[in-house]
C-alpha cells in the first residue's frame, strides 16, 4: 500500500466502542451522577474481573492472528506478523481501573489498538515490521500501591522482586505475584525489554484535564510527561484557647500553614508551574483551640525539572519565613504580628523528572492528525505535555514513544463520570491506528 | 472588725495548696510533658470521683460550720451565716474538669473559697450576711455537653428538663438525671436562682490565655466575658487531577479555603476581635486530587457584640467574592485567574452575646487588689475581660457578679501542663475573700 493508501484507512466507530463497552461487563461500577448512558468501573488490576477482561483480549487477538506472551508481571503483548522479522512497533495501555472509575482511562487504549488490529485486517494491511498490542498490569497502583509498576518493571526501572512482593491495599495478604498466579497470568517469560524488545510504544488516553475540551480540539500530540515532587509539610505551633489568646500570643499553625498554601499558588503561577495541596490535617481539631499542627502535602508539576525545583526553592525560603512571621510577598498586610513562632519541615516523599517522548513518535502522530484533519490540524490539534503519569513513561526509558490524547468531559477522570463522545473515540483510535503505521513505515524507509 | 482590720485578714498559701492537692487525689490525669511536679486531672462531671470530690465539700464545709444545700442540679452550696439573715455573697466555681485537663480550671476556685471560710473561721471574723461557697455541676460540658450547664439551670436560662436528658458523650445511656441519683446528687431543693438566692457571685480561675503572664501582672480584674459566635463554613469546588488541570481551570476549595482564613485573621486584627480555625476537613484527600469541599470552623469573638457582628457581615461578604474569584484584599496578587468558581455556604452553631459584670464587684475586686499591692496595684493589676465561658456568665444574669484571674504559665489550659505558682494561687485567693468581705461590708453600709 502506498503512503496515501494507509492515511485512508478508517477504523470502524461503533465496532470500536462495542468492544469498549462489551469489556466493561467485567468489573462495572454503580451508577454516578447524571451520566445517564454512561457506568463507572470497579476493575482492580488481578480480580477476578481482571481476568475475564485478559481472557477477551488473548482470545480476541488470538482470533485476530497474533501470537500471544505473557511475562512474569502479567503484561500481555499480541504481535501480528509483518513482512519483515524485528521488534513490534506496539500500541498499548492497561485495562485495570481505580476503584470508582471510568470507562476509557486505560480501557480506551487498548480496544482502540484492538481496533487497529482489525482494522489492518479487514483491509488486508501487510506492515513492514510486526505490529504489536499490549495490556499492561496495575497501571493504576489501586490495588497493589505503585502506579506503572509492571511497564517499569519491563523497563528494568523497578525490580521483579520488589513488584512481585507487594501487598494489596487495604491489609489483604495477597501480592502481586499470588494474584498473578491465581488468575493464571504468571508468565514465563521474564518482564523485561531485553527479552520482549519494542520498536516503539504508542498510547492513546482520554486527556484527564480540561484543556482539549476548553480549546475545542480533538487530539493531543504528547510531547512527553511534566516533572513533580510530592512533599509533605508539617507546620508545628502551639494549641492554644481561641476565646483566651490575644494574636500576638499565638503560634496559629493554620494560619501560617494557609498563607504558605497561597504562596505556593502564587509561586507556581509566576512561572507556569501547578502546585497543589490535596490532604491536609490538623491537631487538635476542635473549634475553641487552634491548632498546633497542621499536615499538608505539596505537589509541585512543571515541564521541565529545573521549574519545579525553581518553585520548590522558593517554597521552602517562603515557608520558612512565613512560619517565623516574616512579611511575605504582602501576605501579612493587616495581620497583627505575635511574639510566637512556628516551625515547618518538609519530607521528600516523590520526585518524577520530566520525561521526554521521541521526537520520530511524535512527528508520526503529528502526521496521523494531519492525515485526517487535512486543512484543520493546526486548528484541532495541540502539541502538549501530560499532567499525568502512564506506561508511555516507562516504555521511553528504552524505546522511541509518544501518546495521543483526546478530550474528556469537563476534564473528570479516576470518577464514573468520565465521559468522551463516540466520535473523539474513534478520532483518537484512528490517529494511533496511523502514527502505528506511518512509523513502521518510517522504520522501512530508514531501513532499520 | 474594721475595714483596716479586714483588709489585713490573709489566707494560708500552703493550706489552700494543700486542699487543692488533696482534692486531686480523686481523678489524677497521667503525666504529661515536663511538668515534673504536677499532674493533670481527669475528673468527669458525676463520675465516681466527682462525687468523692463532693463529698469531701459537703464534709468539709459543714466542718467550718456552713449548712449544705444540694439542689436539683446537684449544685451544691454551702453558707456560713453573718450578724444579719439575708442571701448570701458567693464565691464558687466548679470541681469537674476536662477528660485530659489540669489541675487549676474550675478547682483552684472552689478550694480557694474553701480557704477564705477556714481564714474567716481563724480569725473570728463575723460578717454582716451571710458568705456561701458554691460547686457547681458540669462546667465543662465535657461529659455531658452543655457547658455551664447547671449554672444555666440555676438562672432559668437552661430548662431543667432539658438538663436532665442530657446524654453523656461517646454514646453511653446515661444522663445527668440519672448519674446526679446514682451518686445521690440529685437534691430536692429547686435549681433556681428564686429558690437558692444570691446577693452576689465572686470567682476565681486561672486567666487561661498569656497576657496577665506576659505583663508580668498578678490579678485580672475581669470586666465581663466576650461576645462570640460559631460557624460552620462550606466551599464547594471540584475535585480534579492536580496534573492534568491547570489553574485556569480550577475550582479549588482549599486555595479559597486558605484565603478566607487568612482574610478573617486580618478583619478580625482591624477592629481587634479574634477570628480561629480550629476544624478544617476536606475530600476527597488525595495528594494528587485538588480538593472539591473543605469545611472550616470560625470561631469570631470580642468584647463587644456590635464588633462580632462587623467582623462577620465582613467575613460574609468577602467569602462570597473570594469563592468567585474575585480579587479581595490583595490576595489574588499573581495568582492565576480560573474559569470556574467555587460556592460558599454558612451555618451559624452557636451566638454567645457580650456579658457586662457588674461595677459594684468589678469595684470590691479592684479594691481587694489594691489592698493586697498597695503602691504596687496599679502595676500589678489589669482590667480585663474573659476570652472563655464561667459559671459566672451565667450567675451575672441575675445577681451582681464579677471574676479574678491569676496568670497561667504559657497560658497553657485544657491541659495537664495547666500551672500556676502558689504564690500566685495564694494572691487570687487573697483577693477572692476580700472582694466577697467588701462587697459584704458594701451591702451593710448601703443597709440592703
Amino acid at each position: 500500500m502506498t503512503q496515501k493508501d494507509l492515511a485512508s484507512l478508517r477504523v470502524n466507530r461503533d465496532r470500536l466502542m462495542g468492544d469498549l463497552h462489551y469489556t466493561c461487563q467485567w468489573g462495572p461500577g454503580e451508577q454516578w451522577g447524571d451520566a445517564a448512558t454512561e457506568t463507572g468501573m470497579s476493575r482492580l488490576a488481578l480480580s477476578d474481573t481482571d481476568k475475564q477482561a485478559r481472557d477477551w483480549f488473548v482470545e480476541t487477538t488470538e482470533s485476530l492472528g497474533c501470537s500471544v506472551t505473557v511475562d512474569s508481571m502479567g503484561n500481555t503483548f499480541a504481535v501480528r506478523p509483518g513482512l519483515k522479522e524485528g521488534p513490534p512497533t506496539y500500541a498499548g495501555s492497561h485495562m485495570d481501573t481505580q476503584p470508582t472509575g471510568g470507562r476509557y482511562d486505560g480501557i480506551l487504549g487498548v480496544t482502540a489498538a484492538v481496533e487497529m488490529l482489525r482494522t489492518l485486517n479487514d483491509n488486508w494491511v501487510e506492515t513492514e515490521y510486526p505490529v504489536g498490542v499490549v495490556n499492561w498490569t496495575n497501571e493504576e497502583g489501586a490495588r497493589f500501591p505503585i502506579s506503572m509498576v509492571s511497564s517499569g518493571v519491563w523497563a528494568e526501572e523497578i525490580p521483579l522482586e520488589r513488584a512481585h512482593e507487594l501487598k494489596e491495599v487495604g491489609g489483604g495478604s495477597a501480592t502481586m505475584k499470588t494474584e498473578l498466579e491465581r488468575i493464571g497470568y504468571l508468565g514465563t517469560t521474564p518482564a523485561s525489554y531485553k527479552h520482549v524488545p519494542m520498536a516503539a510504544h504508542f498510547e492513546l488516553h482520554i486527556e484527564q484535564g480540561p484543556i482539549l475540551e476548553a480549546e475545542q480540539r480533538k487530539i493531543g500530540v504528547v510531547q512527553g510527561v511534566q516533572a513533580y515532587r510530592w512533599f509533605t509539610i508539617e507546620v508545628k505551633g502551639r494549641d492554644c484557647h481561641t476565646g483566651t489568646t490575644s494574636f500576638a500570643h499565638r503560634a496559629d499553625a493554620l494560619l501560617a500553614a494557609s498563607k504558605m498554601i497561597l504562596y505556593s499558588h502564587r509561586a507556581a503561577s509566576r512561572v507556569g508551574a501547578l502546585a497543589s495541596t490535596g490532604i491536609l490535617t490538623l491537631k487538635p481539631g476542635s473549634t475553641n483551640t487552634v491548632p498546633g499542627t497542621v499536615r499538608f502535602s505539596l505537589d509541585l508539576r512543571a515541564p521541565k525539572d529545573s521549574v519545579v525545583e525553581e518553585v520548590e526553592k522558593a517554597c521552602k525560603s517562603a515557608f520558612s519565613a512565613i512560619a517565623t512571621g516574616e512579611d511575605v510577598d504582602g501576605l501579612n498586610k493587616d495581620c497583627t504580628p505575635s511574639n510566637r513562632q512556628c516551625s515547618v519541615s518538609w519530607t521528600t516523599d516523590s520526585v518524577s523528572p520530566a520525561t521526554n517522548f521521541h521526537d520520530d513518535c511524535i512527528g508520526c502522530v503529528t502526521e496521523a492528525a494531519a492525515d485526517l484533519f487535512g486543512a484543520d490540524a493546526t486548528k484541532l490539534t495541540k502539541r502538549m505535555v501530560s499532567g499525568a503519569g502512564h506506561d508511555s513513561v516507562y516504555t521511553s526509558k528504552r524505546v522511541p514513544t509518544s501518546m495521543v490524547f483526546i478530550p474528556c468531559r469537563d476534564g473528570v477522570s479516576h470518577n464514573p463520570a468520565e465521559y468522551s463522545t463516540p466520535e473523539d473515540c474513534a478520532i483518537g483510535a484512528q490517529v494511533l491506528m496511523g502514527a502505528v503505521v506511518r512509523y513502521d513505515r518510517l522504520r522501512a524507509e530508514r531501513g532499520a
